[in-house]
Protein backbone atom coordinates (compact mmCIF):
# COMPACT_ATOMS: atom_id res chain seq x y z
CA UNK A 1 0.00 0.00 0.00
CA UNK A 2 1.21 3.50 -0.51
CA UNK A 3 1.25 5.42 2.65
CA UNK A 4 1.51 9.39 3.37
CA UNK A 5 3.58 10.11 6.74
CA UNK A 6 3.78 13.62 7.41
CA UNK A 7 4.92 15.72 10.93
CA UNK A 8 3.45 18.83 11.34
CA UNK A 9 5.07 21.66 12.56
CA UNK A 10 3.95 25.69 12.47
CA UNK A 11 7.34 26.36 10.15
CA UNK A 12 8.11 22.66 8.75
CA UNK A 13 5.81 20.07 7.54
CA UNK A 14 8.02 17.12 6.85
CA UNK A 15 6.00 14.77 4.42
CA UNK A 16 6.51 11.61 3.25
CA UNK A 17 5.27 8.99 0.81
CA UNK A 18 5.91 5.30 0.92
CA UNK A 19 5.30 1.67 -0.80
CA UNK A 20 5.16 -1.31 1.83
CA UNK A 21 3.77 -4.09 2.12
CA UNK A 22 4.47 -4.04 5.83
CA UNK A 23 7.97 -5.39 5.95
CA UNK A 24 9.90 -4.16 2.68
CA UNK A 25 9.34 -0.12 2.10
CA UNK A 26 10.18 1.78 -0.58
CA UNK A 27 10.62 5.73 -0.91
CA UNK A 28 8.40 7.59 -2.80
CA UNK A 29 9.16 10.99 -2.04
CA UNK A 30 9.71 12.96 0.81
CA UNK A 31 10.16 16.55 1.72
CA UNK A 32 9.90 19.85 3.66
CA UNK A 33 7.07 22.23 3.44
CA UNK A 34 8.16 25.25 4.63
CA UNK A 35 6.00 28.60 5.79
CA UNK A 36 6.99 32.04 6.30
CA UNK A 37 7.27 33.12 10.32
CA UNK A 38 6.27 36.61 9.08
CA UNK A 39 2.61 35.07 7.76
CA UNK A 40 -0.49 34.96 9.96
CA UNK A 41 -1.14 31.25 10.83
CA UNK A 42 -4.39 30.96 8.54
CA UNK A 43 -1.80 31.79 5.74
CA UNK A 44 0.69 29.69 6.73
CA UNK A 45 -2.72 26.69 7.16
CA UNK A 46 -3.68 27.52 3.94
CA UNK A 47 -0.63 26.93 2.27
CA UNK A 48 0.36 23.93 4.25
CA UNK A 49 -2.96 22.28 2.96
CA UNK A 50 -2.26 23.59 -0.64
CA UNK A 51 1.33 21.80 -0.75
CA UNK A 52 -0.20 19.01 0.94
CA UNK A 53 -2.96 18.59 -1.80
CA UNK A 54 -0.31 18.91 -4.51
CA UNK A 55 1.60 15.98 -2.76
CA UNK A 56 -0.97 14.00 -2.80
CA UNK A 57 -2.60 14.79 -5.96
CA UNK A 58 0.82 13.59 -7.33
CA UNK A 59 1.73 10.19 -5.89
CA UNK A 60 -1.86 9.51 -4.97
CA UNK A 61 -1.57 7.81 -1.30
CA UNK A 62 -4.15 5.42 -0.01
CA UNK A 63 -3.68 6.06 3.73
CA UNK A 64 -2.27 9.16 6.30
CA UNK A 65 -0.19 8.66 9.06
CA UNK A 66 -0.34 11.87 11.28
CA UNK A 67 1.73 12.17 14.61
CA UNK A 68 -0.55 12.65 17.81
CA UNK A 69 -0.06 15.90 19.17
CA UNK A 70 0.87 16.13 23.12
CA UNK A 71 1.02 18.55 25.60
CA UNK A 72 4.83 19.09 25.77
CA UNK A 73 7.33 21.18 27.67
CA UNK A 74 5.81 24.56 25.63
CA UNK A 75 1.79 24.80 25.61
CA UNK A 76 1.81 27.48 23.59
CA UNK A 77 3.87 25.09 21.10
CA UNK A 78 1.79 22.71 21.52
CA UNK A 79 -1.35 24.50 20.67
CA UNK A 80 0.19 26.33 17.60
CA UNK A 81 1.27 22.30 16.36
CA UNK A 82 -2.42 21.63 17.52
CA UNK A 83 -4.13 23.90 14.57
CA UNK A 84 -1.95 22.64 12.23
CA UNK A 85 -2.42 19.08 12.52
CA UNK A 86 -6.11 20.04 12.11
CA UNK A 87 -5.46 21.71 9.02
CA UNK A 88 -3.66 18.68 7.96
CA UNK A 89 -6.27 16.12 9.27
CA UNK A 90 -8.54 17.93 7.25
CA UNK A 91 -6.83 18.33 3.99
CA UNK A 92 -6.13 14.40 4.61
CA UNK A 93 -9.64 13.54 5.84
CA UNK A 94 -11.06 15.32 2.88
CA UNK A 95 -9.00 13.86 0.20
CA UNK A 96 -10.81 10.38 1.45
CA UNK A 97 -7.69 9.06 2.85
CA UNK A 98 -7.45 6.17 5.52
CA UNK A 99 -6.31 7.60 8.42
CA UNK A 100 -4.03 6.44 10.90
CA UNK A 101 -2.82 8.03 14.40
CA UNK A 102 0.12 7.17 16.35
CA UNK A 103 1.85 7.99 19.61
CA UNK A 104 5.80 9.09 19.14
CA UNK A 105 6.31 6.14 20.88
CA UNK A 106 4.08 4.09 18.67
CA UNK A 107 6.38 5.85 16.15
CA UNK A 108 9.99 5.25 17.26
CA UNK A 109 9.20 1.85 18.24
CA UNK A 110 7.61 0.37 14.95
CA UNK A 111 10.77 1.92 13.33
CA UNK A 112 13.57 2.03 15.35
CA UNK A 113 12.32 -0.85 17.96
CA UNK A 114 13.00 1.34 21.25
CA UNK A 115 9.68 4.02 21.58
CA UNK A 116 12.70 6.57 23.57
CA UNK A 117 14.82 6.57 20.70
CA UNK A 118 16.60 9.45 19.53
CA UNK A 119 16.29 11.79 16.53
CA UNK A 120 19.14 10.99 14.73
CA UNK A 121 18.47 7.15 15.51
CA UNK A 122 15.34 7.51 13.51
CA UNK A 123 16.88 9.29 10.99
CA UNK A 124 19.15 6.35 10.63
CA UNK A 125 16.49 3.53 10.71
CA UNK A 126 14.89 5.53 8.34
CA UNK A 127 17.73 5.57 6.23
CA UNK A 128 18.28 1.87 6.43
CA UNK A 129 14.96 0.51 5.87
CA UNK A 130 14.57 2.52 2.86
CA UNK A 131 17.76 1.55 1.33
CA UNK A 132 18.67 5.25 1.39
CA UNK A 133 22.39 6.52 1.18
CA UNK A 134 21.84 10.28 1.55
CA UNK A 135 20.68 12.29 4.31
CA UNK A 136 17.42 13.10 4.79
CA UNK A 137 15.75 16.15 6.47
CA UNK A 138 15.29 15.87 10.31
CA UNK A 139 11.29 16.74 9.42
CA UNK A 140 10.88 14.57 6.10
CA UNK A 141 12.29 11.41 7.98
CA UNK A 142 10.09 12.20 11.17
CA UNK A 143 7.26 12.05 8.32
CA UNK A 144 8.35 9.03 6.54
CA UNK A 145 9.15 6.72 10.27
CA UNK A 146 4.84 8.14 10.32
CA UNK A 147 4.43 6.27 7.23
CA UNK A 148 6.50 3.16 8.41
CA UNK A 149 4.60 3.06 11.68
CA UNK A 150 1.22 3.19 9.45
CA UNK A 151 2.18 0.41 6.92
CA UNK A 152 3.71 -1.73 9.86
CA UNK A 153 0.68 -1.96 12.02
CA UNK A 154 -1.92 -2.01 9.25
CA UNK A 155 0.40 -5.48 7.94
CA UNK A 156 -0.01 -6.65 11.32
CA UNK A 157 -3.98 -6.02 10.91
CA UNK A 158 -3.99 -3.61 13.55
CA UNK A 159 -4.51 0.17 11.66
CA UNK A 160 -4.86 2.89 14.14
CA UNK B 1 -19.51 44.68 7.02
CA UNK B 2 -20.77 41.57 7.18
CA UNK B 3 -18.60 39.49 10.17
CA UNK B 4 -19.05 35.79 10.52
CA UNK B 5 -18.03 34.71 14.15
CA UNK B 6 -17.29 31.07 14.86
CA UNK B 7 -16.61 29.39 18.37
CA UNK B 8 -14.78 26.24 17.77
CA UNK B 9 -15.89 22.89 19.91
CA UNK B 10 -14.95 19.63 19.22
CA UNK B 11 -18.85 18.33 19.53
CA UNK B 12 -20.55 22.14 18.80
CA UNK B 13 -19.12 24.74 16.97
CA UNK B 14 -21.14 27.70 16.85
CA UNK B 15 -21.57 30.86 14.19
CA UNK B 16 -23.13 33.59 14.05
CA UNK B 17 -22.90 36.27 10.92
CA UNK B 18 -23.91 39.97 11.39
CA UNK B 19 -23.95 42.91 9.50
CA UNK B 20 -22.31 45.97 11.28
CA UNK B 21 -21.26 49.54 10.59
CA UNK B 22 -19.05 48.81 13.98
CA UNK B 23 -21.93 50.77 16.40
CA UNK B 24 -25.14 48.96 15.78
CA UNK B 25 -25.49 45.66 14.67
CA UNK B 26 -28.12 43.39 12.58
CA UNK B 27 -28.41 39.57 12.89
CA UNK B 28 -28.06 37.44 9.86
CA UNK B 29 -27.74 33.94 10.68
CA UNK B 30 -26.58 31.90 13.27
CA UNK B 31 -26.49 28.43 14.25
CA UNK B 32 -24.41 25.22 15.84
CA UNK B 33 -22.53 22.83 14.04
CA UNK B 34 -23.03 19.33 15.72
CA UNK B 35 -20.94 16.24 14.95
CA UNK B 36 -20.70 12.76 16.24
CA UNK B 37 -18.71 11.86 19.38
CA UNK B 38 -18.70 8.56 18.02
CA UNK B 39 -16.96 9.88 14.68
CA UNK B 40 -13.14 10.22 14.84
CA UNK B 41 -11.45 13.42 14.99
CA UNK B 42 -10.22 13.83 10.93
CA UNK B 43 -14.13 12.69 10.19
CA UNK B 44 -15.88 15.52 12.62
CA UNK B 45 -13.40 18.29 11.26
CA UNK B 46 -14.42 17.60 7.64
CA UNK B 47 -18.25 17.66 8.84
CA UNK B 48 -17.27 21.20 10.23
CA UNK B 49 -15.33 22.32 7.50
CA UNK B 50 -18.19 21.21 4.91
CA UNK B 51 -21.02 23.39 6.98
CA UNK B 52 -18.81 26.48 7.87
CA UNK B 53 -18.15 26.48 4.01
CA UNK B 54 -21.51 26.19 3.25
CA UNK B 55 -22.38 29.08 5.79
CA UNK B 56 -19.73 31.16 4.05
CA UNK B 57 -21.15 30.53 0.50
CA UNK B 58 -24.67 31.25 1.74
CA UNK B 59 -23.95 34.56 3.33
CA UNK B 60 -21.39 35.92 1.91
CA UNK B 61 -19.09 37.41 4.56
CA UNK B 62 -16.07 40.00 3.93
CA UNK B 63 -14.49 38.90 7.78
CA UNK B 64 -13.97 36.04 9.87
CA UNK B 65 -13.25 36.28 14.10
CA UNK B 66 -12.21 33.36 15.70
CA UNK B 67 -11.29 33.23 19.74
CA UNK B 68 -7.58 32.50 20.09
CA UNK B 69 -7.23 28.92 22.11
CA UNK B 70 -5.60 29.28 25.56
CA UNK B 71 -4.19 26.43 27.67
CA UNK B 72 -7.40 26.03 29.66
CA UNK B 73 -7.53 23.43 32.95
CA UNK B 74 -7.37 20.68 30.93
CA UNK B 75 -4.57 20.24 28.36
CA UNK B 76 -5.81 17.24 26.50
CA UNK B 77 -9.35 19.86 25.60
CA UNK B 78 -7.22 22.23 24.97
CA UNK B 79 -5.16 20.81 22.09
CA UNK B 80 -8.52 18.91 20.74
CA UNK B 81 -9.83 22.88 20.31
CA UNK B 82 -6.98 23.62 18.64
CA UNK B 83 -7.15 21.61 15.86
CA UNK B 84 -10.98 21.96 15.46
CA UNK B 85 -9.47 25.71 15.15
CA UNK B 86 -6.82 25.01 13.00
CA UNK B 87 -9.06 23.29 10.42
CA UNK B 88 -11.80 26.39 11.21
CA UNK B 89 -9.30 28.73 10.51
CA UNK B 90 -7.66 26.58 7.42
CA UNK B 91 -11.52 26.69 6.00
CA UNK B 92 -12.06 30.72 6.59
CA UNK B 93 -8.24 31.64 4.87
CA UNK B 94 -9.35 29.54 1.78
CA UNK B 95 -12.74 31.38 1.87
CA UNK B 96 -10.26 34.47 1.56
CA UNK B 97 -11.97 35.76 4.38
CA UNK B 98 -10.01 38.76 6.90
CA UNK B 99 -9.31 37.37 9.77
CA UNK B 100 -9.01 38.39 12.96
CA UNK B 101 -7.97 36.65 15.63
CA UNK B 102 -9.06 37.17 19.45
CA UNK B 103 -8.54 36.18 23.22
CA UNK B 104 -11.70 35.34 24.91
CA UNK B 105 -10.70 38.70 27.52
CA UNK B 106 -11.38 41.02 24.52
CA UNK B 107 -14.28 39.54 23.33
CA UNK B 108 -15.87 39.66 26.40
CA UNK B 109 -14.81 43.20 26.73
CA UNK B 110 -16.23 44.52 23.35
CA UNK B 111 -19.55 42.83 24.18
CA UNK B 112 -20.23 43.26 28.10
CA UNK B 113 -17.80 46.25 28.66
CA UNK B 114 -16.01 43.76 31.54
CA UNK B 115 -13.51 41.25 30.41
CA UNK B 116 -14.58 38.78 33.14
CA UNK B 117 -18.11 38.54 32.35
CA UNK B 118 -20.24 35.12 33.06
CA UNK B 119 -21.35 32.75 30.20
CA UNK B 120 -24.97 34.52 30.69
CA UNK B 121 -23.81 37.75 30.47
CA UNK B 122 -22.51 37.62 27.07
CA UNK B 123 -25.36 36.15 26.16
CA UNK B 124 -27.78 38.60 27.53
CA UNK B 125 -25.73 41.54 25.85
CA UNK B 126 -25.27 39.77 22.67
CA UNK B 127 -29.26 40.01 22.17
CA UNK B 128 -29.46 42.84 23.39
CA UNK B 129 -26.92 44.18 20.96
CA UNK B 130 -28.80 42.59 18.57
CA UNK B 131 -32.29 43.60 19.12
CA UNK B 132 -32.74 39.43 19.61
CA UNK B 133 -35.92 38.78 22.04
CA UNK B 134 -35.34 34.65 21.79
CA UNK B 135 -32.63 32.74 23.43
CA UNK B 136 -29.55 31.63 21.66
CA UNK B 137 -27.86 28.65 22.29
CA UNK B 138 -24.59 29.41 24.02
CA UNK B 139 -22.37 28.42 21.38
CA UNK B 140 -23.96 30.71 18.89
CA UNK B 141 -24.06 33.29 21.02
CA UNK B 142 -20.12 32.95 21.75
CA UNK B 143 -19.80 33.35 18.16
CA UNK B 144 -21.67 36.30 17.62
CA UNK B 145 -19.60 37.96 20.19
CA UNK B 146 -16.84 37.45 18.63
CA UNK B 147 -18.46 38.97 15.32
CA UNK B 148 -19.48 42.04 17.36
CA UNK B 149 -15.69 41.85 18.35
CA UNK B 150 -14.33 42.42 15.22
CA UNK B 151 -17.05 44.80 13.65
CA UNK B 152 -16.10 47.08 16.78
CA UNK B 153 -12.52 46.27 16.61
CA UNK B 154 -12.37 47.18 12.68
CA UNK B 155 -14.69 50.19 12.59
CA UNK B 156 -12.24 51.90 15.57
CA UNK B 157 -9.41 51.01 12.87
CA UNK B 158 -8.01 48.66 15.07
CA UNK B 159 -8.55 45.40 13.41
CA UNK B 160 -6.39 42.31 14.82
Amino acid sequence: MRVLGIDCGTERTGYGIIDSDGRSHRLVAAGVIRTSPKEALPGRLAAIARQLRAVVQENRPEAAAVEEVFHAANVQTALKLAQVRGAALLTVAEAKLEIGEYSPLEIKTSVVGYGHAEKHQVQLMVRSLLGLKAELEEDAADALAAAICHATHRAAGAPR
